[in-house]
């Protein structure tokens, strides 16, 4: 046999082997259906970290025992997960509060608010959305709701929430999903006498289930009316993180408007050079692949949305005009070609990064890893 | 049976499935070991684009006739392909220029240098290291040397081509691997009679392996003498990658110089503010820890090699002067808060990235998708 012979016969023997993979996952896929129904029956949370980590630490330990890379199995079986907790969501969830008759969802029809409208839904939940078009009948929609939530564009929130004090009663629990909350929370106080909480979702309305996903909760007024809210979820997958509006403002200064500012430039200066994208991505490893498209993705998304998050207070301008001191430091560093300069102060924020720079660096090397695993670029 | 009962029986079924997923893992790796030695026999490439793509449409049609996502199939089977180039490695590889007496590498000890002093040994290949240290010997380890490989720190490259001049003869092919290419090669040319190419390794150190790896090779002279070379990391798996030098550091000032100092800034401007890093970890979403990750990743890195690739040229300088021209003109925008300003000109850079902005938004979905698959954050 010759060498392509040799190998023709092998490969066989590994599409052999693959098809095998494909059985053991439709089996094991069935097993995992068969969770979701009995979560759903009995209300148990989809997502388990102390089992996950307890089965795949059995799983990579049997690995090394038999030679195979306890990296391997551990990346597939997380994959494998992945898969998991989308389908036990096909099976709805359990109801936390029989009580509430009415979830009212101010905005509902935009993508971030149909995202919730359907997970109520699908955990029993009587949903009814007041959007635009709907003030007609706003009387009709806002009785009997006990949760009523605005999600709605951030420049429109507070007069929304203004808008709807006539309609509101003590009962209810009222909440809004702005990624600013110190001013929607200050307005729902002002228009609204029973319990206030402001909540912000951390992702887009493109996520394909709750899992580990952040929502960030500040109190406003009888906030421990809003608790079953919170478990409801946390039964979704999602994680709960309790601040204060003041730090959570502080923080987004930081962690949206600044970030998508320097996007903003980076992306407004390549489309001004005399360049052409192909030729920089044909040169690009992975790494630098990553950044372009760090840049690039920012530019498929909503102008209206970005422009908001980043003119919306001024202490956003404020920080921003701290990058621009920072950039004009750093520059007359590289015009004086100072090369002792900037390794003192490329050390300094090594320093303030700490153990986050290796840490980092190898998180990053992991993702990239995963990602020249797709698709031949 | 209650829930929880329920449950664990489930979970030992699909325990049983994980078992039998490692036994198939293990069976597979054996076929793949003999893939390997028939690959190493007969200097076959390691990566054949064209039978993993045939191969993974197979599996996904088969994976959907049998209710399965045809994704989760293929994102198992690439991560299972990239433990077989690795394994695959193992073996060693064919030697493609046996007339290749040796290969000395200036600047061996370097770990760029070290790791393709491995992958030249493990291809049979002669490879003596010419470091620092070792000049007293230079001319008994440049006899017989029909490859020089120069890889120093940038700002040692051209000063250490002009010393290892007398040491070279015409026979000899002289390469370097320098992120910058025209001044190398000029030197080059200068210093060496015989045939020279420069190479710019797009990638550090740390790869596994050579897999889509990009190399890109500017043309010296006589760069036909080359070819078996480049041929040889085509048998690694590096994808070749020809420009002339004028257009690779053109380009280059944007991949690397430009992409570098922003980060830099970002990192600069971060650890002035009064914030804690593990707060705004906290409250942030994948997407958000992403962009935080690729500023800190950097400053784990070598400040050296950053300042030189920075400060290199007077055109990166005059790059990223544009870009504060870019940063100054937003900055405008947003304290005049001119939404309608911020929207024209965003559409414009949207324009700019044409398809591009879409397609990095769905990869950068898809590689975020992975990365939360990971070790809960």
């Amino acid at each position: 046999m010759n060498g392509e012979q040799q190998l023709s016969k092998l490969r066989d023997q590994i599409d052999l082997c693959d098809q095998e993979l494909i059985d053991i996952l439709v089996k094991r896929a069935g097993f995992v259906a068969e969770v979701g129904k009995v979560k759903s029956t009995y209300g148990l949370p989809i997502y388990v970290p102390e089992r996950e980590q307890a089965m795949l630490s059995k799983r990579r330990d049997e690995a090394q025992n038999k030679g195979l890379n306890p990296e391997l199995i551990e990346d597939i079986l997380r994959r494998v997960m992945r898969e998991s907790y989308s389908s036990e969501n096909d099976h709805g969830f359990k109801c936390v509060n029989t009580d509430i008759k009415k979830i009212v969802i101010v905005g509902g029809n935009g993508k971030l608010g149909g995202l919730f409208a359907r997970y109520f839904r699908s955990s029993g939940y009587t949903v009814a959305i007041l959007d635009v078009d709907d003030w007609d009948n706003v009387t009709e929609i806002m009785q009997d709701a006990k949760l009523v939530i605005v999600s709605v564009p951030i420049d429109l929130t507070c007069q929304t929430i203004a808008k709807l004090e006539p309609f509101l009663n003590e009962d209810m629990l009222l909440v809004d999903f702005t990624s600013v909350k110190t001013a929607p929370i200050n307005a729902m106080l002002k228009h609204h006498k029973g319990a206030v909480v402001g909540l912000h979702p951390m992702f887009g309305p493109d996520i394909k289930n709750f899992a580990k996903q952040v929502i960030v909760c500040c109190a406003g007024r009888d906030s421990e009316k809003a608790q079953w809210l919170l478990q409801q979820f946390s039964i979704w997958g999602a994680k709960i993180c309790k601040v204060n509006c003041f730090d959570h403002d502080h923080s987004m200064s930081y962690i949206q408007a600044l970030r998508h500012f320097a996007t903003f430039v980076n992306g407004l200066h390549l489309a001004r050079q005399n360049i052409r994208l192909d030729t920089i991505l044909e040169l690009s490893s992975p790494i630098y692949r990553l950044e372009l498209m760090m840049i690039g993705r920012l530019f498929a998304q909503d102008a209206n949305l970005y422009a908001d998050i980043i003119m919306d207070k001024d202490e956003n301008i404020a920080v921003i005009n701290s990058l621009q001191q920072a950039f004009d430091q750093a520059l007359k560093i590289i015009q004086n070609k100072d090369k002792d300069e900037f390794m003192a102060t490329f050390n300094m924020v090594k320093n303030w990064f700490g153990d986050y720079a290796n840490s980092f660096l190898n998180e990053s090397r992991q993702i990239l890893e995963q990602a020249s695993d797709q698709r031949n670029r």
